[in-house]
């Protein structure tokens, strides 16, 4: 599976649309809202060479509501910090995400953005040129110390690809025989195979956001993470276990082929909080000035039954994975496949109330 | 009619697409290589202050296979200047054209475009950073002094709207009685409000280019204009008057409302050499260092019968004007109205060879 090419949130508006499915994504933002708030404080009220206009960044920006909500609260941070701050009269946004976003969607929106700013946030706040910069944060994005804000939220737990090796067949059987993630059932290699993917991935996403972020310029980075240092801890398994699961149903009724969803496996990982500061460590271009974890429910907290909740968390999933089970499965399986999934995860919250664990991240660049 | 919300070519890659149909706009991108080149090759050789990286902008970029053509211009230019110019090593890309262009089919592409660039010029160019920014360059578009270089083609005839009044009815009879530009029956209050339009403008693009673009930088903009200064010289308005001939063969035979046609302008305006050039000594941050018209054939050339070069023809405009037509009319007109054009078309090529007239211009920002 090329990654970098196919991956990419549901587009437009319609009823998967990730648009209209990332409820989770909005209460992750939401959470992250007051450390977003005290970096772009700090940042202004640093002593930070200004190069002429502030460089913001939003990596894997998506599109929908959430890709103005960043915009929105960096504006409310600005404006917060009005008085200390005078050096910025023009910032540069961009947004990024791979090729294939759909940035059309986020573009037709900007008119009706740049209207309510000007209504609800008033003049004199300075000037804002909205780019969009398309491309893999997993390498270079942006000219040398041209950003002083970096932001990615619900984005750096996809990795640039799926491990290699994970296809592998030793003796007749696939590795990861019957799942799609690390799962309980998963040997060893193939958990080294996903730990060793994160690494390589991250230390090159921190490697070129360093040459990026000017001295004193902050970054905040939120992702799933798991709270063991154990990556098959069934808590942080079971939302992939129950899609490998709905997808193993569709194999016993002759729906899919077995052998399909044995070279299946996503280009996911989440890190623990351990494995995040030592990586940042690690690469030492950052000083860590916030790591923190929160618990999110599957559904975002936003419905009462479990069936509603079922139904709530297979859209959120299918507006994120679609294009790659699509791209490798065929697209006419997707209604059956979900509606399978959302039965799964109802059953399952009945028994238990699983929940997500974001890891929030505030880094400065050293000078 | 909304312009800078509703304007865009045709999107995707399909037969009435802008990326299929847009060879014309190809050829006069081809007529000015040596004056973007020559302009580039300037640039790089003047004692310019470099701003870390070098800022290049293509204002009304389309979507399709000559938005990339430029960018392998300026790398070709780049490539002949290496030897005496070695301050740059970051090249800094903004695509521009209004929020509805289809930037989606731009981006799908940028990683084919990124290998051929490696495969062909080489190594050791430096990095590219190639964005988008949507808006209306009727206006800001970039932070202050942060462009070197500013091209665009085919995209300045369009203007922002529709001239006010236009549709103004003198004693319950349209202004513009039967006809979608000026024509030669069109009354002297038509022609002013066109060219008072160009003026206003035309001379904010200047101003806004004027704040973008640092000290001794350089843009080239190629539109269409016209070689008299009677903006309603017959063979500047035939192709718009064959348009409005098709539309009113409808209305003839009850396909479409008169009342539609006559209050259907569009926002177009093709100035004469004279025009443009008293527009950027007015504005005053120019220096023209080239100012050259060249006839263009209504196909580009392309083709052998005029039956051909009607289809032709009928398709490049098509692939142009289909959103605004769509917008004001309805979209089922389309595959008629195009039909009966092409053999308008053909029927007046068959006459007389009339030709576009391009102009091409070179300025520099002065200190």
């Amino acid at each position: 599976m090329e990654v970098l090419q196919i991956l990419h949130m549901n587009k437009g508006n319609g009823e998967t649309s990730y648009a209209q499915n990332s409820k989770v994504q909005e209460k992750i933002l939401s959470i992250a809202k007051p450390i977003v708030d005290e970096a772009v404080q700090k940042l202004l009220c640093s002593n930070i060479a200004p190069i002429g206009s502030m460089g913001i960044a939003d990596l894997g920006c998506s599109s929908g509501p959430n890709t103005f909500l960043l915009i929105s609260e960096i504006i409310d941070a600005i404006r917060a910090t009005r008085s200390s701050s005078s050096s910025f009269t023009e910032f540069r946004v961009f947004l990024n995400d791979l090729f294939s976003n759909d940035f059309n969607t986020i573009f037709m929106s900007l008119p009706a953005f740049y209207n309510q700013l000007k209504k609800e946030k008033g003049a004199g706040l300075g000037s804002f040129f909205v780019s969009a910069t398309p491309g893999s944060f997993y390498g270079r994005l942006f000219p040398a110390k041209s950003l002083h804000f970096v932001h990615s939220s619900s984005s750096l737990h996809w990795l640039s690809q799926v491990p290699h090796g994970l296809d592998f067949q030793a003796a007749g059987k696939a590795l990861n025989k019957g799942k799609i993630w690390i799962s309980k059932t998963s040997p060893q290699c193939v958990l080294d195979a996903y730990s060793f993917q994160f690494h390589k991935d991250f230390s090159l996403f921190l490697k070129s956001r360093a040459e990026e972020i000017i001295g004193g310029g902050r970054m905040v980075l939120s992702l799933l993470g798991r709270s063991s240092s154990d990556p098959s801890t069934p808590e942080r398994c079971y939302q992939w276990d129950l899609l490998a699961h709905a997808l193993m149903t569709m194999v016993s009724e002759g729906l899919i082929e077995e052998e399909k969803v044995d070279s299946f496996n996503l280009p996911y990982y989440a890190p623990s909080e351990e494995e995040l500061k030592l990586e940042l460590e690690k690469e030492g271009s950052f000083i860590i000035d916030r790591l923190e974890a929160f618990e999110i429910d599957w559904d975002g907290g936003a419905e009462t039954t479990v069936v509603a909740s079922g139904q709530r968390v297979a859209k959120t999933i299918r507006a994120v994975v679609e294009s790659m089970i699509e791209s490798h499965f065929e697209k006419n399986i997707m209604d059956d496949l979900f509606r399978r999934y959302a039965e799964l995860v109802a059953d399952h919250l009945s028994k238990s109330r699983t929940k997500f664990l974001n890891l929030f991240c505030s880094v400065i660049r050293k000078d």
